[in-house]
């Protein structure tokens, strides 16, 4: 298994290099458990989803604690039939997934909203969930919709995409539940997430 | 079949706003064509393919002409068995690739590029096209990639995307062509892009 994210920053400022270096900064005490590369386009990052998505969820706080308005978008993807298999990807919720029902892991991924941390930085996130190469990709795609809608952070329904809100730590963990609950547990799973703090259009 | 976009565009001043509004004025064209609707996250459109594309690289085209640091996000969706069909959205291409080999679909797309109109403004693209619902996927994935290897505009793989570098119109019209020709042409398909001008990484 492969598992990883191409994550993009973008600060809406003048002094967007000095946002995102402080958001670079969160990524510290993630070094030493994710491989990280940044190139003009994007950061990416290889591990497992725990320390994934708390890299990304304290980059992404770190830069929405400024007063700017900042936005993200990451990439995610599991499984990749192209990626070479990664033992750092390594992941317990995955491997016991295969063994569990579709409401078994509703209920686990709740559980999970509810026990994340809050970390005080309200944010606004749109995201898909994309399930590929299995026939029945729309039962998990709406068993999916079912938890978000339970979950607490649920914000609406748009085309494409689902509407989450709250703080980036509940947030966060809902995405990583998502991600990782529903879809075949060995098979091709990705999600495309847009983040946005502090926005203008919200004041 | 719905085809649309959900599409967000981030430029990296604090002027955004300003920047914003420029990159709307040139939507005007479209919007006979196309459905738009624009909330705090980003702006959805829907459409057929072909007024649908061009109005994101008019609208991008427009923004990376001004000086500052610019990207955008979108969301390109076709044939999501959760969205109502709709007849504006309707395409002769997707059509016709029904009843074509894959590589013939290869030819065709890029014939298009090569005719693809020049803007004058160089762009860097970063892109992952997902085929849902069919057990072949990779074939479809792997058949494109070949395409945008010979595209002129292909400019290197990474983790989970393609990178594509050029002028805008012959970016947008791969990135067209990537979405129409490859994946069941009644199926699920999906692209998750960011595009990326006037980077201070790259001067």
């Amino acid at each position: 298994m492969f598992i990883g994210a191409q994550v993009s920053l973008y600060p809406m400022t003048s002094d967007f290099v000095d946002v995102i270096m402080t958001g670079l900064e969160a990524l510290s005490p993630y070094e030493a458990d994710l491989r990280i590369e940044t190139d003009d386009m994007s950061t990416l990052m290889v591990g497992a989803p725990e320390p994934l998505f708390a890299a990304i969820r304290d980059l992404f706080a770190a830069a929405a604690k400024r007063p700017e308005h900042v936005t993200m978008h990451v990439t995610f993807s599991r499984g990749c039939p192209g990626e070479p298999d990664d033992p750092s990807c390594r992941c317990e919720t995955l491997e016991q997934a295969q063994e569990q029902s579709l409401s078994d892991r509703q209920a686990l991924a709740a559980q999970a909203v509810v026990q994340a941390p809050d970390l005080g930085v309200g944010i606004d996130v749109q995201f898909s969930l994309y399930v590929m190469g299995s026939g029945n990709h729309m039962d998990e795609i709406y068993g999916c919709i079912d938890f978000l809608k339970g979950s607490g952070t649920f914000h609406g329904s748009k085309n494409f995409c689902t509407r989450l809100r709250g703080d980036a730590g509940a947030v966060f963990e809902t995405l990583r539940q998502a991600f990782l609950r529903f879809g075949p547990a060995q098979g091709h799973v990705t999600i495309d997430m847009t983040a946005s703090a502090n926005s203008p259009s919200l004041r």
